[in-house]
């Protein structure tokens, strides 16, 4: 413990910062209590949580590096938040996004040095540091296809298991897939996009991935699934790929590549993609411009970075691709990770047999933290559609993605 | 005529670059035919069109100058296009872009000086030099209300008349615009979206553009139609708009805007969008940034620019404006230009009773021109819808755009 201070009294200064902390908060509607339980700032008829500092170093943490500080002092135990954890961090998050210039400067003095570079060695890295963590661990509370990317809720009612394939088939339609095509899919999971599409739009795909764990898995679901003369399963960098495909697509990889890296995609990608061929790029992003949440970063996806939009355009631009379509599904994923975070909290007794206490609340506050933050609109999720310029049989709406079945261009 | 050489024999040399302006257009399917009736050049079976020089000098403008140079010396009648105006250019461009680093440097010789900028007044001056060329002259080849933006065809067989409403319609949807709710929209052409909103949504409409003629135009229909006390149509400049509105829409302005006043832009749309606003922007684009096209820029659209995707997210990414959908309707706008030169084609007696062969030549090579980019994908046309980041009460998915009615989320 930093400064010792459990049981320690509580100051007039202590007072004092828990209020500016709040005030650099955008003055959200949230209750602070310190280590002595004294409360020492209330926040109106209705506060959304309560904020409780265990000792006075978790305080001071908080406010010299707002997203490090709060993340690692909440996995320690040293902050608790009591009430709704995802209303919670989204009404702070929806207070400092609307106050402007008054709000925190984002971790000026407790950002980390940088992750290492996405570098073939650096992305294996990273990747093993979240995704390997076991198979038995993430089948605890994703849905049973093991999809961990933003669902697709056809209606806010849909579950988790409706909301996946519906996603799946969201993906399918807007590449506009069709018998005996060839895909490379850059960044695979556990496989349920690749197996998906060969098994419900009979193309056969080349599936890439650096998690030894997911590609493992994947491969014995397609054996199982009597899919694996058509679905293979590369255990090796979306930079690696080889040969022509009708379409390429990736869903939740992006995050991972880096912004020094777009450009060397866009080139995987026009190498890869056939006259006429089609794509789909499915990515966490921003409305602007950020780097990503410190603590998230250091703590949860190194290397990581969820681009804007037009961050996003360098991996199109320098080539002959153009966008066809933008759809950004939000709100689906702060639905998504309620529905994970859930779950997980049905699963806990199960989760904290293996994993110490430290991991169970860096990865509910990652969770929780994440859904917020899509429904606080401080993070976004874009599924950008693009053909080869080339490429003029383009159906004349997208009202196919939708039920109907539409017409195609005739034009050269 | 710059070189007096209409009759003048045919030289080896004028063969040789006869040849060289092919390849350097991607060995395009043309034939070139000089100015004594030579073919200099045959491009096998079945050639698209044939390009016929009636002088050395149109030639030569041509080669060092492909852009302003093919279009002053077309809309001269030093150039002839023989074959199908459209089809023959959309050949051309399509070469010259799948052709890479052999292809053209775009006008490095040719390029005029740019237009004056778009300040306040620059662009009132390029808006008068082609918007203010008379109501007549537009009604003979647009369609009934006077749309003069892409249209959008639910199928290809719709006629010009029913895509310019269900491009409204489509526009409507968008932004989910309900009775009540007020609306601006910066550049409003003729009013035909302004008066439909009002008319099929019951919103009440301020709408700007500094273009007189189409102001009187749009307010003279406001009042036959009995819109006039919720359609205010202002001339002046999209920057003095004021007021705080549900919805924020402009079609076909931004192509005027120029880039440098993009960040600007944001700021009348931050400044005019009330809480829970949402906004559309439908503009030219391009798949990568590129300086328009000099001929264009310089004789058709002064001051003009069709920005990229990643260009365009200048205008919202410095402000808390969420992008929600992108889709590029190019393929539409192909189709629409198409029928237009047809239009425009069935009134040519008409048009030549006022207009001399110059401008006649010029306006066809026009609109073939920019059908013939569409077709060819060097040109895309985005249409943009986003909302405040604090909107939450937005459609689960965009189903509704395609006749079924889906549900709104449900979360603060």
């Amino acid at each position: 413990m930093a400064s010792g201070s459990r049981g320690a009294s509580v100051t007039a200064l202590d007072r004092w910062l828990a209020r500016k902390l709040v005030a650099a908060a955008g003055d959200a509607p949230v209750e602070v209590e310190l280590w002595d339980g004294e409360v020492a700032h209330r926040a109106g008829p209705a506060p959304v949580g309560r904020l409780v500092f265990r000792d006075r170093g978790a305080l001071l943490t908080c406010i010299f590096s707002p997203e490090l500080g709060v993340g690692d002092s909440y996995a320690a135990g040293r902050l608790e938040i009591e009430g709704d954890l995802v209303s919670t961090i989204a009404a702070i998050y929806q207070a400092i996004e609307t106050s402007g210039p008054r709000a925190f400067k984002r971790d000026l003095l407790g950002r980390l040095p940088r992750a290492r570079r996405n570098t073939r060695d650096g992305s294996r890295a990273h990747i093993h540091h979240h995704y390997d963590l076991g198979n038995d661990f993430y089948r605890l509370w994703l849905d049973e296809r093991m999809v961990y990317t933003c669902a697709y809720y056809p209606s806010p009612e849909a579950t988790l298991e409706q909301a996946q394939v519906a996603k799946l088939d969201h993906v399918c339609r807007k590449l506009r897939l069709r018998p005996g095509q060839r895909v490379v899919e850059a960044g695979c999971g556990w496989g349920a996009l690749a197996l998906h599409m060969a098994a419900e739009y009979g193309v056969s795909v080349r599936a890439f991935n650096i998690s030894a764990e997911q590609v493992a898995f994947a491969r014995e679901r397609a054996r199982a699934l009597g899919l694996d003369a058509r679905v293979e399963f590369v255990e090796d960098d979306y930079r690696n790929i080889s040969g022509r495909f009708d379409a390429f697509v990736s869903v939740g990889m992006l995050e991972h590549v880096g912004l020094e890296h777009y450009e060397e995609l866009g080139a995987v990608i026009d190498r890869a993609l056939a006259t006429g061929g089609m794509g789909l790029v499915h990515s966490v992003g921003r409305s602007r411009p950020a780097p990503p949440n410190a603590w998230l970063e250091a703590r949860i996806f190194p290397g990581s970075h969820p681009p804007s939009l037009g961050e996003m355009m360098r991996i199109f631009e320098p080539y002959r691709l153009d966008v066809l379509d933008v759809e950004n599904l939000r709100l689906h994923y702060a639905r998504t990770l309620t529905e994970w975070l859930a779950r997980f909290d049905r699963h806990l007794d199960g989760i904290r047999a293996t994993y110490d206490d430290f991991f169970v609340r860096a990865w509910r506050l990652y969770l929780a933290g994440c859904a917020a933050a899509f429904r606080a609109s401080t993070i976004q999720l874009f599924q950008v559609v693009f053909s080869r310029a080339s490429n003029n049989a383009l159906p004349c709406t997208r009202a196919h993605l939708y039920g109907a079945d539409g017409p195609l261009w005739a034009v050269k």
